[in-house]
């Protein structure tokens, strides 16, 4: 992009088209509740209506634009203030500006020298979190520790097991391969992406011990031991213990304190998955999620989804950086530099999977910036009380049912009826294009999962979709 | 965000304040040549001038974009028309209006369901870049295989070395852990992130073969064939071979019809990582590429490297899904779906490492779009062109010598003396602000990387700063 380029789009018609693409956005948020939640379209359909072959010639981006209307139709609202499935990915003005300015400078930040602030930035951004949400010092980038944006949880639990790997093997692994007795325990609620990880790692799903779980769907850490200890009888190594505060079912909450006691009197990796939870910790009342990080060797959590920040934005802490770094660094000449040689600064490229980076600590420092620490408070603090509203609401209707506890702002519950019944409520309710709730098995049985936290969602919104719920429930009913 | 919250940006300000960020980076780019092209900071330095502590009280937005005025002494300008080092993150107007949108509606397509358009956009604009670049009908989503956008290229090649090892070990791999006799093979000039996916994949590095190269740099296919033939008889399984199309070091292209001959025969899967030179392919007269690729299991390239789509843009081919799909696919009860159940759609969270993913194809549809496939062929050819000037300029000038063949748009060269003096050269050359080069060793001699490819970049500015560099040449000679 240039003044004058005849072939590029030059910085005059940017600035116009610019203007257009941003006012096409917010005239979305001012209109987005006309659009049904959940989209409409059947498989094949929005292809159907694209041009089969790309064009020879360049269009004018007027018209590009208009191609969002073949899009619209096949468009989930994440966004909607009545989007209540998975976990939000609760987006803000102040986040998708800061991406903006990253995907306009577009620097590759993959080592300090490529770019000094990208890297900067976002060690220091990470350390204002290490302070902002109370966690232990060991996971500020002054410790032997440090911070670290990752695309997503999935990567940062993938990352934190080849990390452990390198620790429990003392480096041999990354020389002679996966050995074939190491193990990694998780609670039958945590995340699939910590199988996953187990997977791509080449630890294998049969080296992969899912715990049980106590009435309140956290891990039992008894069970957690008595497997520990059976393995290491059998010749196993227990590498990586990965606990989740605030499951994806159900919100639990494992038992990370007495986990944590097991793991360091096995010396095996303590991996925290917080990434729904994380963000409450900036509210001193809801420091419960913190509780027993001091004994984690990594901690994950997600901006980008109940932190206002657009997708992507992980974080990953860890507390010992040597083990991740022996496990990921390759210094290839091409790369080489006077900084990375002295040792002085962080190359984040070592950190995780990809070598390239964007600058994405912009966001999360435009984020807090515009918020402020009591910002964000105000935010998570209003989630949580609309959820205890509602739960209050769902509790005062004899029909319904609370399956699990709401420590956060996610409520399982159902409809006092059979699974058949409940999964045709849901169907329902989603084809109604006025709300989008996902669901869950709960000891088998099927539970409506209903989340809070997307930033356009008010009370009123909640009332009238539980409204809904109610009446959607005695018409089915019949 | 909407039209009155008074906690977050509403709709109103965003318009304004977007207005603003336009301007600014429209103003970056018309002001880009007044940067230093390489950053000057020394380290800490951005980090010393920001706040100790986050705001406790959200600040002003017009406050928070004059931030930037504290990060641009970090930022390496990789935009300059003089940014020359590595490979280049070319970008481009379309694409950054592209991923606006994509940031502004903050969808997430980790199923088909949960936006049908973000994956059935990707699967027809990746459809379209196959008959685009004429490649194999094998990597088609109407054939078994398919593509998909990964960040970048080390996660394509992460996933391609997990898919290849599940295909020789018949999935066992997955369950037992990966078998520590599995071999894969690369030549000296491959890009680290190979290695780096044998270690994540447990594979090992003392599996990981590295194969020697020929006079120009390109992987010797008989010492792979020897290499192959001597692991087989010593008991290992030779799993997957990656070839280079445009080397990181010098753009040498590895013989990939020969090596997929050797492939075939083996039984070994063949991975092409063609993350720069695979754009290329769009103009008929430069397919050379191509050759072979109907031999690869996977293929890879950046359009976020040289095809005017802002950094993360990577796609990734492959012949046969079912592989890649029986190593990634878990499928937990919060994520099912009629959709996916009845298996008429693709859900790309089985494609790739994170569960969830940005509407990240909406740029590339902007860029494919705007510029149609002439405007991407004449860009394409630009650059070519201006590569063969500079070649004739530097073989002009007695004192300089090409050190590599220059098949694509990367210039090897070095000043006729020695190592030392080269790293003086480029290192001041570095520091004037006036260019940033990098560096590479072939045959372990130093050699300077001059890179073409960024889209502000003219034939005047490569003409001027080789004439920087000629001058600097003389005066460090003295």
């Amino acid at each position: 992009m240039n003044k004058k380029s005849k072939l590029h789009m030059n910085t005059q018609e940017f600035r116009k088209e610019g203007y257009k693409v941003i006012d096409w956005i917010a005239d979305y948020y001012d209109n987005i509740e006309e659009y049904p939640v959940l989209s409409k379209v059947k498989p094949g359909e929005i292809r159907n209506n694209l041009p089969k072959n790309p064009p020879q010639k360049g269009r004018e981006f007027d018209d590009i634009l208009k191609d969002m209307d073949l899009m619209m139709p096949g468009i989930t609202h994440w966004q909607s203030p009545n989007f209540h499935a998975f976990f939000p990915c609760s987006n803000s003005g102040p986040a998708i500006l800061g991406d903006l300015i990253s995907t306009g400078i577009a620097v590759n930040g993959m080592n300090w020298i490529t770019s000094p602030s990208a890297t900067e930035v976002e060690s220091h951004v990470l350390d204002w979190m290490v302070n902002a949400l109370n966690l232990p010092d060991q996971f500020l980038t002054s410790s032997l520790g440090g911070g670290v944006i990752q695309d997503t949880a999935s990567s940062s639990s993938l990352v934190a097991m080849i990390a452990a790997r390198e620790k429990i093997t003392l480096g041999e692994t990354n020389k002679t391969g996966c050995k074939q007795n190491l193990t990694v325990y998780t609670s039958s609620q945590s995340h699939s992406s910590i199988e996953k990880a187990a997977k791509i790692a080449g630890i294998g799903t049969n080296n992969f011990r899912i715990i049980d779980i106590d009435e309140n769907y956290a891990m039992n850490a008894n069970h957690l031991l008595d497997t520990i200890k059976q393995d290491i009888n059998k010749g196993f190594i227990p590498t990586l213990v990965s606990a989740t505060v605030g499951t994806t079912s159900s919100t639990a909450i494992d038992p990370v304190d007495q986990i944590g006691k097991i793991c360091k009197k096995y010396n095996i990796w303590l991996h925290v998955d917080s990434a729904m939870a994380g963000p409450a910790a900036i509210c001193p009342e809801f420091r419960f999620v913190n509780d027993g990080l001091e004994f984690a060797d990594s901690y994950t959590f997600n901006p980008h989804k109940w932190m206002l920040t657009n997708f992507d934005c992980n974080i990953f802490y860890v507390k010992d950086k040597k083990y991740l770094l022996n496990a990921l660094s390759i210094l290839p000449e091409y790369l080489k530099n006077k900084a990375t040689e002295k040792n002085d600064v962080i190359d984040y490229r070592d950190w995780g999977i990809p070598l390239g980076r964007r600058f994405r600590s912009l966001k999360l420092w435009n984020v807090i910036n515009y918020y402020g620490i009591n910002g964000i408070q105000e935010y998570i603090r209003t989630d949580m009380r609309i959820t205890q509203e509602l739960k209050s609401w769902i509790e005062a209707d004899e029909n319904f049912e609370i399956l699990a506890p709401t420590p956060l702002t996610l409520i399982c519950f159902k409809y006092k009826a059979n699974d058949d019944f409940n999964e045709k409520l849901l169907r329902k309710m989603n084809a109604s294009g006025k709300m989008y709730m996902s669901h869950t098995k709960l000891n088998g049985k099927f539970a409506i999962r209903f989340s809070i936290g997307t930033s356009t969602s008010t009370k009123d919104h909640v009332k009238s979709t539980w409204r809904r719920i109610q009446k959607c429930a005695i018409e089915l009913k019949g």
